[in-house]
């Protein structure tokens, strides 16, 4: 199976594409869509929204993970990345893939062991989980980690959503 | 020429036809697009995204504006509002209409002549300048009223634009 990892934001939205054979990963290809901040938010929403289209074509993930967003003390930058987060929740959702969402503590706990690790710590251990993975950059790696993420927890969050449906 | 006024919310955007035939506005359609809480923000985000789409589609507007959101208390709403934001930014900047925002204050200040006026103020001059519209909801009537002002400041906010870039 194929997983599309998502870590949101206006300036730079980090991607990264992982297979599971087994219990084994594979990375298959990570980058960045970036968006240029001389233009209006409609427009840079717009780049956004080809660039990750342009991801799925590529690649054709089954399913897409999201990484949920720290809320920041700045509501303007809170309002910002909401719009960038709305972009990437709907990308792959309209190409008919389920998408999941979860926290930072628990992408950290999951591939770290521990919920609040550094992000250097968070890099290397995507390095060691993705062997032969040379990632493009912080944003990529953590995007990364969100579809390691999802790759372990996608069983139990598939069944906690039909019991609650 | 034909413009959409938009009033984003991740449950409900109002949305606004108007025309404008010299200094006569005429109203043409409003509505709301809704979205089913009982599914995952990403599926709510399709059903806003094609609803607006199909608008688009239907009534072919030739420019969009749509209302900058009140910065909310509640950091959790703001990022929520910033999705649906995000999405009634996109869909008519995908169907290549230039799109402007401008802050509640000044569609209250455009219509009612006040920038602290009150909803039913706003909504009666909506059937003041539009003569014989009965819109359909008080999200329509916002929408309607952003389009309005988007008929009166559109030569200055282009003329700002080329200014600036």
């Amino acid at each position: 199976m194929r997983f599309l990892g998502l870590d949101p934001g206006l300036r730079l939205t980090g991607w990264g594409i992982v297979d599971t054979d087994g219990n084994r990963l594979i990375h298959v290809a990570d980058g960045a869509v970036r968006t240029d901040d001389a233009l209006p938010v409609a427009d840079r929403l717009v780049q956004l929204h080809r660039g990750l289209a342009d991801v799925i074509d590529r690649y054709g993930p089954a399913e897409a993970a999201v990484e949920e967003t720290f809320v920041n003390r700045n509501p303007v930058s809170t309002l910002k990345l909401g719009q960038a987060r709305g972009v990437a929740l709907l990308a792959p959702a309209l190409a008919g893939l389920p998408v999941a969402e979860y926290p930072p503590n628990l992408v950290k706990k999951t591939v770290v062991g521990t919920g609040h690790a550094a992000k250097e710590q968070v890099q290397m251990m995507v390095r060691v989980l993705l062997p032969g993975c040379d990632f493009s950059g912080a944003d990529a790696a953590d995007a990364l980690a969100v579809a390691i993420c999802h790759a372990h927890h996608r069983a139990t969050t598939r069944r906690l959503a039909e019991a609650v449906s």
